[in-house]
């Protein structure tokens, strides 16, 4: 095994040359051994081994800095740089992180783990580099799909100034986690097929390369009128930003990708080079299935078949089937994705009704302010997205949706805690960013019904609203309670005497078991259905602040800004002065790990809950 | 005067067509003088007096819809549809505004405010017409500055795919607020070089009108060879993307305009107008600075000197000057911002060390990462920037900043109310969306004095900090207290019994008034200066619980999130039961005008908060 003898950064410089393609076979193997057995990202993996191989020989770690867009192409650069023992607790709690991580190895330069950050902090660090005199070399690698982020483009913006070297692998599978859109897209697809036509089988670039040796060609046809270069050189888009364009180069030549690299590292200014590589690579049902298994619960090696099928609705699948009703029944929803028609759960109002479906490609930004454009016309959109990456529109919703109170319906999935993905991917932070901006309502569901009930009731507010609903399977308990969704209205779900617990979405049902164990001890406990976050229903804890000595609010939100703060806020106004505990998430990013594990760390799961309000009722 | 004619949308197009540049006069002499009196945004609005005069003529409002990018060169729009007698009172509380309202006319389509929003939205408006099937026009009408946002590029790359009409003007003047950067800005100079070059006066694309009568020779031309292409239209970096380019067209030719806006009509799919004009057009002394007159104070019209120029510094006069000083004393200090060397104060800081200096253009994201990038590098980066703006780079914080706990330091100007932008410019929201991310900080000083002490904390600290200070006069008083800056400790001014103020920033000079008041009413008063939003001293609040009936919290910012509520809830976590009073702005959006009349307006003047104060204790 050549593997074995892989055990730190720049070991694999040690292996022959004519090994090479035998390596990346074995990393490929046990990439898929590992993943089968822990879930992970699979696909984007596959597609990106013999680059990074490309990359570890032609660098120097951790002299030479490495940026791994998104970062869930970067196991190969874990198992190069001394962690292939960690994939066994991949994603685990206290486990190897999925994502790049400066905690993990000095050879992680920069975290990453939402889209197109790459090359903005891969230019910081070039600048560091100059400014404090070091030589060494800084890539950024970034697919396709995170091109479509306006913020990989700000970058190449400011990059394009630069004097100094900056080496920018656009890691190209035509893909981002789904098929990828747009101008860019069509633009890059034109380059493929022209280095096609042109019979440069392993690019221009190379083709060049046999002819003239490098870079000195290359440079004179930089120098040349552009008419000429358009005909010669793709990627033109780069070069009229200023940016040097190398390529394109096949993904999967190690060879090709070493001499590519060789000539960039020669260039004093940003060099993009374009590299053509296959997503799932190596494994056959991971290249026919490439959304499938871009994250991938463990699964069959032989077939590819998840090894634990999912056998119960989760509140995606919800979602999907409210909205081909809702679109059905109104012409005027529309339905608004970021790359995400697989994961949000629109792929089938995407089949029903195309002509209302928009998936924009990895651009929240844009996706919330063409919301607000729909709105402005008078149609009634649904953005679908995840909490932690609708963070990156938290601007346009106040700015483009609620200052307007334009009828926008958010349907945020992935919130509260999301488990293997971790710190970046943790949705733990919509209520508190949502919740100080005027005219947005929020809500959460307790159960699949309450879900669908929330997203009917949403579309028909007509202003600014989000449902928001954790990854998972959709809870199923509680179905006898199904009152209509009034506004700001919470629901009375068991009304006792002396705690009251106000629980949120997916608190309820954590609340349903405290309750139990509570009882069992003799409490009175009565169990409210928050529903709504803004506004709370103060009625509701105004009724509660009568008979219960202790108001308890649970969320899996962080505290500031949140369900809780809100309550209490409400309490303190109105004079009440019966005991208040905040169940909530800590002040402190909560890292990858089984959902139910995180939950015990942090103190929300019944048994912790139980805890703090026994202790609260003796403090009192 | 051609101008009493206009009294409603479509009325200029009675005017006869050699009148327009007659019309084009009385309009800038109306904008100099009106804005002379008033302040506002001069320069962009001369800059746009033909082309939206050719927008008004070519298009039919409000069917046709016309989508102002940032919004601050809508004021002629505002003049043709009806709104000429309302600037008298621009900018002005209850006033007219200085941006796009829909609540002010039906000729408004879509606020804008922040920059790089008019694509996204104007697509949304053309999908909601063709899906309902209206004929409209839809026009995005967008900087060459604002064209740096990468939110603009996500648009474009989404507009690509379009096959309607959808007209994008690109008012380019080579400007941002200062000066433009970044490869698209050396791009579009070559378009402006190269039609210069061959000669072209009024752009390539009349050229060739005058041959052969408009689109059909172009068209024929789209479909040759790129390399053709190339030569013959500029703009080759739009059409790439899949949008037709029509330019450049000299922007101050009503006629030409009008022209192309014919022919851009017919266009099935996004085409893309470029239009040269010139920032402060008209006005000699805006023409000359044109910064200084972008958000102009009332001015001499025969000088362009301010009718009441400053005496006292201000908080970003202080701010450039500690800049200074810090980045001579630490080579590690770099200098960022987001298009606003001016309006920030690091011109200075720029001049003295132009190599550890940043502008970015308007790319919030990148800045936020950019910083991390060189934080991560081992620099000690400073972001300088409005907090109205920082919005934008909400996740970047979050995700790239934060969860590594890097050094970055943002320094936040125009932080609480900012007066006569309004709405889409106040800075009442960073407490609450910084509040809520782990490993952040937050301070804010009481005077001038305290700015420069916390600055130079700041950079010390070794993670993230933010120091958030407001627009204006900085203030000297309180001068004799400048305790050291210590981590998370509140500074006690003055200390008595019975009523606590704990006042943040800028509510410390409110509430030495309000102390003023309520010790001549005979009530002890304490007041502390809170110095940390976060963490807030714990120390300081349970000190004060202990001999003070109420504690006050004053700060200027929406209370979810805030100040006052991490106050609270450390009160009831501890079990203290002293009443409390949270001082902050309501869960509204505040309009435009003048601070101090905003702040009586919704509660946080020294009158109101006595009041409240008064009643809070009456209750008790």
């Amino acid at each position: 095994m050549l593997l074995e003898t892989i055990e730190r950064a720049n070991d694999i410089k040690k292996i022959k040359r004519e090994d090479l393609s035998a390596l990346a076979q074995e990393i490929r193997e046990f990439l898929i051994q590992k993943i089968s057995v822990t879930g992970g990202h699979l696909g984007s993996n596959l597609g990106a081994v013999e680059l990074t191989m490309a990359l570890h020989l032609s660098l120097n770690l951790p002299e030479d800095k490495i940026v791994w867009d998104v970062g869930h192409q970067s196991y190969t650069h874990k198992i190069l740089t001394g962690r292939k023992n960690g994939f066994e607790s991949l994603r685990q709690f206290h486990g190897l992180s999925g994502f790049p991580k400066r905690k993990e190895s000095e050879c992680d330069v920069f975290d990453t783990g939402h889209s197109s950050t790459s090359i903005s902090a891969g230019l910081g660090l070039v600048k560091a580099r100059d400014i404090t005199g070091r030589k060494n070399i800084v890539v950024s690698v970034i697919g396709d799909g995170s091109l479509t982020g306006g913020m990989a483009y700000e970058a190449l913006n400011n990059a394009s100034k630069l004097e100094t070297n900056f080496i920018i692998i656009l890691n190209d599978n035509n893909m981002s986690i789904s098929e990828n859109v747009g101008g860019v897209s069509k633009y890059l697809n034109n380059i493929r097929t022209a280095a096609g036509y042109l019979d440069f089988k392993k690019g221009i670039y190379n083709a060049l390369q046999g002819t003239r040796r490098g870079d000195s060609m290359i440079s004179r046809l930089r120098r040349a009128k552009s008419s000429f270069k358009q005909l010669v050189i793709p990627g033109m888009l780069f070069e009229d930003m200023g940016i040097t364009y190398l390529g394109p180069v096949d993904g999967h030549d190690i060879g090709a990708m070493v001499s590519v690299i060789h000539d960039a590292k020669r260039v004093e200014g940003p060099v993009m080079i374009h590299v053509l590589t296959q997503k799932g690579k190596g494994y056959e049902p991971a290249e026919r299935h490439p959304a499938r298994f871009h994250g991938a619960e463990p699964f069959d090696i032989e077939t590819g078949i998840p090894s634990h099928p999912r056998t119960e609705a989760n509140y995606t699948d919800i979602f999907s089937t409210v909205m081909c009703k809702l679109g059905q029944r109104d012409e005027k929803i529309v339905a608004i994705t970021a790359a995400m028609p697989d994961g949000t759960g629109l792929k089938r109002f995407r089949n029903m009704y195309p002509e209302r479906f928009f998936d924009v490609g990895i651009a929240e930004e844009h996706a919330v302010t063409f919301a607000a454009g729909l709105a402005a016309g008078g149609m009634k959109p649904i953005v679908a997205v995840y909490s932690s990456f609708l963070q990156r529109a938290y601007d346009q919703i106040l700015h483009d949706v609620c200052i307007q109170n334009l009828p926008v319906v958010f349907a945020i999935d992935r919130a509260g805690l999301v488990g293997s993905d971790g710190e970046t991917h943790q949705g733990i932070f919509d209520f508190t960013y949502l919740s100080g901006i005027p005219n947005m309502h929020i809500c959460a569901p307790k159960n699949k019904w309450e879900l669908s009930d929330m997203l009917k009731y949403a579309v028909g507010l007509g202003c600014p609203i989000a449902v928001r609903y954790p990854r998972g399977t959709a809870y199923t308990g509680l179905s006898e309670y199904r009152a209509p969704v009034e506004f700001g209205r919470a629901e009375w779900i068991y009304e006792e005497e002396k705690i009251a617990l106000f629980a949120v979405g997916s608190m309820v049902k954590t609340a349903e078991k405290v309750r139990e164990v509570l009882k069992e001890k003799g409490h009175g406990v009565s169990l409210i259905n928050a529903r709504f976050v803004k506004p709370i229903d103060r009625e509701a804890v105004k009724k509660a602040c009568g008979n219960h000595g202790l108001i308890v609010t649970m969320e899996e939100n962080v505290s500031c800004g949140g369900y809780g703060e809100k309550v209490l806020e409400y309490m303190n106004e109105s004079g009440y002065k019966n005991g208040f505990l905040n169940i909530s998430i800590p002040d402190a990013y909560v890292e990858h790990g089984n959902v139910e594990l995180l939950k015990q760390e942090i103190g929300i799961d019944a048994e912790s809950v139980v805890n703090r309000i026994c202790e609260a009722l003796k403090e009192r």
